[in-house]
């Protein structure tokens, strides 16, 4: 099969391209970058020289890039994916976009918090949370990849959620990410004298990935759900910890909450649930589609934390991408992700 | 002045030194370790050769290093201080300890927590957390230094308890510590391979911070505060952030936050209010005795999010044992503790 | 094909299952560790939960292990392979040692640098560098899998010494190393907080793998060499860079230097030659079984600057011995090694 | 005594005003940008807030500048300090130079490394490396401020190249040093995921503190030097190593290069001798002036290596400025300058 990448060489589009030489059943056929093409790929990334000497070209022609693939990944900044998309859609290519243009049902959502207008509102789109909605991407056309900070947040709170054992006007997400989240741009808060030994909260009640999740834990709740969403910078370079609050109803039992989280995710291969009383961390998932979950009760509030890991690169954006891809396309969900994570 | 130090070997005992390094009115006459008795202090830490080339003592004797002193300050794990304290509190030594023993009213909480029988129960001693107990410290013979996390967490939420402007069975401490806050013991788990690039919670739940935070918001707040404490490693090494959420009451307007902070601590000098919307680093507090605090509206859910930055040896240990000092001596507050926090 | 790892435990052992586990004609059927015997090797590395459960046995039956298996991996410190290999010696079983002990030519050499006695000093063995010494290697039945300083030395340095360019006599090699290298053993100075923003040297002309060094490329020079080699320790977690320095006889020409590179390494698949002027990092090869290298030409002084990166526990370890039993079982020699490095 | 700072936003220029707060006997009177004219400094850097409030002023009216301090630093990159000094030298300020336009003697030299044509060739200076240089800078009315690579190199060198105990054709220097070296600049090679993790060399060969190395060497062992010099990129903030190697002369014993370090360094209060077989690292001299140094004999190659750390931003750049300052007005040398490195 020949996949092609539109915006290939942020830290998303490069995971993306390493993940993809690991797949045995997909050529890679275009890669494309508008300030960067003509240039080979290992020129920006020299750890590809060898690997990939291909050029990046223009995305101009979408059409043609879709008519060679079948299936078109984007790792565009939002606002970007939505115009190749409505260009892609004529064609055979199914089309898997990073960015957060697919990923909401009600596109005026994605207005309010994104502050663009949505110029592909009839798109067909099915949200990609490979877990959460297996059945819907088997025969999406256009799917939306879910963000890295939400994936983490809804995989440890959908069991709560689904299973009506929390108060949803409890709930509080507190999530810290490696800074390889902020891009490839050069700004100077990135700077590693600026963060290392540093730590700090940034767009404390203000971050997209907000309605993200509130979206998701809605559908899965069935019922309207607001929360906090506060996230952190860790000076790392990958990884995603949410740790997540909620008040149990009354009469929640901590066999209940187990319960939960085995039934969801007992057979789910990129889901290790550590159970009651672990120890998610960033490190142990590194490198690899793994979300590591655990859950802890504490018994002198009556709260759950619920605590998930991720890399952001992977199971926050490029591997979940693959999962989707290989979901839609009928391939075993694990080709080409079925990595040790990187230890130490 | 003379000042001894008991359990100099410790991080937070080697910050203590550099901080009496700076002061004008101390000379250090005592330092003590039981592990390395006879052993010349830098030689286990080669940061302080040619400065201070003091050999270690054991404290066997006490009583006499009371009796050469104006002040000790006591830097053991907890357990032990109530030991030295109960020798100390005849001789006309004050005494701080940067360590539990001496920081509860009620000593069944800290053997409940601590699992450890108080063998000092009546001991006439007061909670150091300089801003907020400053009358008391001033007569004190016996100060019990507030621990990091409290520090932290406690100044971030004073204001907001004390003005009875949150729900106080709402509140949630999530709170991140870079590793010299678990010492300088060879433990596996802290080896730089270990947390580099990583990220994780631990204690959750359990964390003996827990009751100390809860004693002091009580006190402030004149009820009894139940809260949920959550700690986290950052790879770094040095510094705290308290990232502190609460239900506002009803009717309580943004301003009404803003004054809470802003009469409580307007004259402090070690609390700098970036104000409302404001994030604190701990890079722009390290090295120093600062308390950064910022505190966030989200109307959506009617939170306020309160977010404080220390660097955890300094503010959360020997700054404030300084300060302390400085306080029950009379002393200008600021006396060693007034330097720019070190960056990059 | 059936294959054991005696001694998985450590940083090595444990990168050598995350390659197996990716090669696709082995399994593995015994893993030991004799301090956590019948501990699941991933109750000690949460990053194999799901992927290694297995237990560890004890190296005790040494035979029987040696027996059930095509290949043995050893990952034991110096001094305690060679007892296994011993016993091994009589099995069909191929011996890949990680370690030191069957390194030499002449075990007195080990027995001066290492204070150990050699006990196997029969052994039929060959040193496992395996760009350099790929013919032997075919048809060996005991590997000494080369180190991980010598690794990047040697493979910087041979082209010149081979073609007789540099004086021979001229040759300091200035290598750093990220903190793995120093192994998972509990020690207060690889701390985080000891090593976090701070970098130093060590074992000044006394490192053990200097002779190792001297031995290779005496042998692929002709001549004795003798050499400066000086470590430095790196606040990273993997990685390896090593500088190396040379006098350029007369009349050698730049095109010379670029011309000895080519020929030895243009056919190498796990060598990238980045060419005169290049900048290897290690960065670029985390992760991954290559080694980059570059070099440079001082005309100022005469002196060629050769650089080469390399994953201390991929190439410097666990890969290389991966590409020594591919080599040896006449198996593509890229076979589980074939990874893109990871990056950021 | 009132001083300036002309170019205060820069890391040097930051740290400066940190060390000047230290200071006793000066106030700080004027602060320039030209890209942020008019901003506080402390909103450019928070870890300000409360400490220095000041806002910047243009540079333009320099010689007002002047006219209002008895000394002005000058922290702009080179080839703008020199148009600054020829407006200020007709003041009575005296002028410290952290950059590269005052500290060669031969302006030919500069134009040639450093590109740009000189255009203050008859200045009256001195060249700014405090232990060495000392009775000149008492006298001077412009210190061209030593380098940071030079500084740490220069001093581990002068003992055995001012008693010639080494072959001066052998010299090769190995440097490392921390990313703050590099600037506050926007650059996408130092954003903390690019350099996490990893480490490599840069300018082989080229670096412009060569020439300033040879300079000051070749003054010191009154012949010619030529010599390597290699930086290195370590990922962390601060600090600067670097790694000598020189060739011994005939019949040097270890002993004499004993005394050559204790003769020259034995009364300097910023050089720790860590003597013959110790081990500087950077974090033992972290945010103070002191440069820590030690040496090795390889008796099998009959090299000498020498080691020494500085604080590229404090002993490397702003303390030595300071330290230079305290020289020239014949202020006690350690006045803002006694304080111990931050540690761990």
């Amino acid at each position: 099969m020949k996949v092609s990448v539109i915006g290939a060489t942020g830290y998303a589009g490069a995971e993306l391209l390493a993940i993809l030489h690991r797949h045995r059943q997909v050529e890679v056929c275009h890669i494309t970058s508008e300030s960067h093409t003509g240039v080979k790929i290992s020129d920006l990334y020299p750890h590809f020289r060898g690997i990939y000497d291909m050029t990046l070209e223009s995305m101009k022609d979408s059409e043609s890039i879709g008519k060679d693939s079948d299936a078109v990944f984007i790792a565009l900044p939002h606002g970007h994916a939505m115009k190749v998309g409505k260009i892609l859609q004529d064609t055979d290519a199914k089309i898997i976009d990073l960015g957060a243009d697919y990923r909401f049902n009600d596109t005026s959502v994605y207005e309010k918090w994104y502050n663009v207008e949505h110029t592909h509102k009839d798109a067909k789109r099915v949200y990609g949370l490979a877990e959460l909605y297996r059945d819907k991407i088997k025969d999406a056309k256009i799917i939306g990849n879910a963000g890295c900070f939400t994936t983490a947040s809804i995989l440890a709170l959908a069991p709560l959620v689904k299973n009506h054992l929390v108060d949803i006007n409890t709930i509080i997400i507190d999530a810290k990410s490696g800074v390889s989240g902020a891009g490839r741009g050069a700004k100077q808060a990135n700077l590693l004298p600026e963060l290392y030994d540093s730590f700090k909260a940034y767009n404390v009640a203000h971050h997209r990935h907000t309605p993200e999740i509130e979206q998701a834990l809605s559908e899965i709740g069935g019922e309207n759900i607001t929360l906090n969403f506060t996230p952190h910078l860790v000076p790392m370079s990958r990884g995603i910890l949410a740790t997540c609050y909620a008040n149990l109803k009354e009469n929640v039992k901590p066999e209940d909450v187990d319960s939960a989280y085995q039934n969801l995710y007992g057979d789910e291969y990129f889901i290790r649930l550590l159970g009651r009383g672990g120890y998610p961390a960033t490190k142990d998932v590194r490198g690899s589609n793994y979300c590591d979950i655990a859950w802890h009760i504490d018994e002198r509030t009556n709260r759950v934390i619920a605590l998930s890991a991720i890399d952001n690169l992977v199971k926050g954006a490029a591997g979940q991408a693959v999962q989707n891809f290989n979901i839609a396309f009928g391939i075993d969900e694990k080709e080409g992700l079925d990595v040790v994570p990187m230890y130490p």
